[in-house]
């Protein structure tokens, strides 16, 4: 068996279902053993920034190990953003990246480059392979560092030469570590520190704190004690709507978050790191939450959800969280939808009616940017469904995420909620979601400018930016069209102007089956 | 002043007449400091490949500086592909890169990364700015770097919080190194050499080895001596057609290139390096020239055109290069162009029209895959023009690459001879071609494959491939529509099927103001 053969059989036995591919002249033996395993599914990205993002998003639904195939250091280097924002999800991810045969590498082709040097700042774990028998091994250990705490990301760079020699057959996975668990002895400080009753108390959830185990505990200790329940700003994933307790997002600019906490006595970390800001700004501080007393809970590399568990037991806390009367404050049990809108569409009437129309058990990339924001307001009644937030910043990640979330998920409804500038990076991703027939409505908000970095001008004290600044905000000359842009890609589109043409095309779009985009202009 | 008003005067000083942009929250200042530094020109890309593949394109045309200005580590990310391409092009260009407040950097906030390794690969040059007041100087250093030599790629990251500070004005660019001068000894050495007639002999022409200086030079030898003048098979930029010496190109695949120089005695070696093959195959040796004897007129870092024309004089070769009778191999002037072709379209009538059509003094970025080989023949008695080949292999330069060309030399029509495959990579470059108003007509060559792929996976012995490796080359399903792409990016576009389609529309498109697409469906 070829060492191709035996990498990918060691994945499949580790439980790996897809390959998001972009492959070249030095994966073809990889390729190849793809049709010799077909337990694991190869699907093309025509951008390799599309097979990371989709990797992360399909990664972070199933909680299974994502795998990209990469051609070479530059076909890797066009992966790096969206497997930025992979590593700061802490998304279960391995990179197979094909390299020169070992004894070609020395002659510098034309596509030799320093791959290992590219891959570092973006891999917890980094190897080359050494020899065609060594391949399944690494690869084994590839997937025991990438599954290892909440998930990682591990890059593995096989020479062609090695893929086609003798592999030996699949090698067995070493134990991967779990999520460490907190101890008792912090769980009774912090259940301590509680009891002295410190409020106004916010407990910032951020990683798996936001799953559904860890948030039915964190109502249960909410229902026991004065805290408010906050999100970190941008989580890798968020279950949210009915039936969960409320939870508000933190604002993302630093003085708001500042603002935002300034009541509070103590901020409770659960999952998230302490808040910093986004960028550093000359009159604030990079600490959100300043002076305020920190208590940690747990670290995202941790159990949180074990953790919330314990503590609310610790605190004695109602013991059935599912059906326990959950505090005014943090249930949206029974509260209303929003109500149709009507006129010019804003960000407003966009989340209000995104809201409204949010399908039960439905999964939200979200990168609309300024344009989303209203949104995580309006559907905290809205039915179940989950977030998938931009949670390294590097945009280009809501296409491709939603694609690889609707691949983890083909029975559940996906949405690209998705901003103009952010979209054009990536939109490749729509031919993805076209080929595979994915369920993905892609709702994508057209102001036809970075938006946010004209507030970033304003905020910079440059209030009159002149012709040069305001063009590199600008997306407005040419405009671009995102219904032939998704034609282009093979994906139905239309165009909506108001909050009435949005309140048909959406539940139309979420009804028929395969991708659809709609144009919002904003 | 502030250090990004200096560090932007100390690069117009130095020549920088553009910025290829797409800054960020932590580029304002620099943003900002673009309105008071009219001289550069800022230009927006809608992904980062898009402004390096402009800045090395117009680079390679101006032999100006070319800058860039991105946003982080993620930003630069997307950028380093194309690159890895001006990096083996020897393009000047230097990329300005913001990072995090310095005082913000330690906090490690969800954009940060770690920009230096990301940035060595592809840089000759690398520093990161200590001080706002050492700004300008580091500009001033990072210009030399890329104006030394032959051109290299000069990456400086600058903190936020010291873009703002104060930079005390420009700087002055240190010496910049020239293209070292190949020494007397060398020219009558290879003169001796080549006395010797050691005949059949092939003279590999590579970087500025293939400017118009060094092939009338090249063309003076090839008279006096029976020498095969050749072209590296991808050039940074190819000066071709009627009045320059006759040169073909070295063959892709590297047993067709071995066969192409299995009759030399030598081979000469002016500008390129020895050759070697594009990826690595088990049966076939890294080195296309075997043991063929290697002698070197000039290094790609060498002062080539000078060398060429100091052994023309060793030799007392024809004095009027350019209107000295020419050998009959070599000269192209009064031959005919193609004729007009007939029905469906394949490479070859692709070939025939387009350089039946060539305007005069074009600049051609040929990112034209399979699709584009033939017209390397048939377009050796086009009028004047220059070829801008994919130097690195870093697939989504053509696009870019053509935009850039167009801002560096208005008055030329460009012509972005483009596969699809590749094409998809960078497509957002249309839009700035529509922004700018740019000429560039792109000959959009659709093949619904990665056929080199296909060719690929027959040569690693794979006959039959199944549908796993099939659908990894295979773009067909669903079909890229690219004139809807270009429309969606602000292009006008048609799409010709047959050859009498193309015949009407190529040079309908290249007589029209502003930028169009041709989908050629072969």
């Amino acid at each position: 068996m070829t060492a191709a053969e035996s990498i990918l059989r060691t994945a499949a036995e580790a439980g790996v279902e897809i390959c998001f591919a972009n492959p070249g002249t030095t994966e073809m033996a990889l390729v190849a053993a793809l049709d010799r395993v077909p337990e694991i599914r190869p699907v093309l990205g025509l951008f390799e920034g599309v097979c990371t993002g989709a990797a992360d998003g399909y990664g972070r639904m199933s909680g299974k190990p994502a795998l990209t195939l990469l051609h070479l250091g530059p076909g890797f280097a066009n992966g790096i953003a969206n497997l930025h924002n992979a590593r700061r999800a802490r998304t279960p991810l391995i990179n197979l990246i094909g390299d020169q045969a070992s004894w070609h590498l020395a002659h510098d082709a034309p596509l030799t480059s320093d791959i290992a040097s590219l891959a570092r700042p973006v891999s917890g774990f980094f190897r080359s392979c050494q020899s065609a028998s060594a391949a399944a091994g690494d690869m084994a250990a590839a997937l025991a560092a990438a599954r290892s705490g909440p998930g990682s990301i591990a890059t593995l760079v096989l020479p062609a030469d090695f893929q086609e020699g003798e592999g030996g057959g699949p090698a067995a996975c070493p134990e991967t570590t779990p999520a460490e668990k907190v101890s008792p002895a912090r769980i009774e400080a912090i259940a301590q520190f509680l009891r002295e009753d410190p409020h106004p108390i916010s407990l910032l959830l951020g990683g798996s704190g936001l799953c559904e185990r860890a948030l039915l505990a964190a109502g249960r200790i909410a229902s026991q004690h004065p805290i408010r329940l906050v999100a970190e700003t941008f989580p890798a994933r968020w279950e949210r709507g009915r039936g969960l307790p409320r939870v508000e997002r933190l604002p993302y600019l630093p003085e708001q978050a500042t603002a935002y906490l300034e009541e509070d006595r103590a901020l409770l970390l659960a999952g998230s790191r302490s808040p910093v800001s986004f960028f550093g700004y000359s009159n604030l501080p990079s600490e959100i939450a300043g002076s305020l007393e920190r208590q940690v809970l747990a670290t995202p590399d941790e159990d949180v959800a074990q953790a919330l568990e314990d503590l609310a037991e610790a605190l004695h806390a109602a013991s059935t969280p599912g059906h326990a009367p959950l505090p005014e404050a943090a249930a949206g049990e029974g509260a209303g939808l929003p109500e149709p809108q009507a006129g010019p569409l804003d960000p407003v009437k966009l989340g209000l009616t995104l809201a409204r129309h949010l399908p039960e058990n439905a999964i939200l990339s979200e990168e609309a940017a300024t344009s989303g924001l209203p949104f995580y307001h309006f559907s905290e009644n809205s039915p179940r469904h989950t977030v998938l937030a931009l949670t390294g910043g590097a945009i280009g990640q809501g296409l491709p995420c939603a694609t690889g979330a609707a691949l983890a998920c083909p029975e559940r409804p996906v949405i690209a909620f998705q901003a103009d500038g952010s979209g054009m990076y990536t939109l490749q991703a729509l031919w993805t979601q076209a080929r595979e027939n994915l369920n993905v409505t892609t709702l994508l908000c057209s102001n036809r400018a970075y938006r946010i970095l004209q507030i970033e001008l304003g905020r910079a004290g440059i209030s009159e930016p002149g012709p040069g600044a305001l063009g590199m905000t600008s997306l407005d000359n040419p405009a671009l069209d995102w219904v032939a842009l998704a034609r282009g890609c093979g994906v139905p589109g239309t165009r909506v102007t108001t909050a009435e043409e949005l309140e048909t095309a959406l539940p139309r779009a979420l009804t028929e089956n395969g991708p659809h985009l709609i144009e919002a202009l904003l």
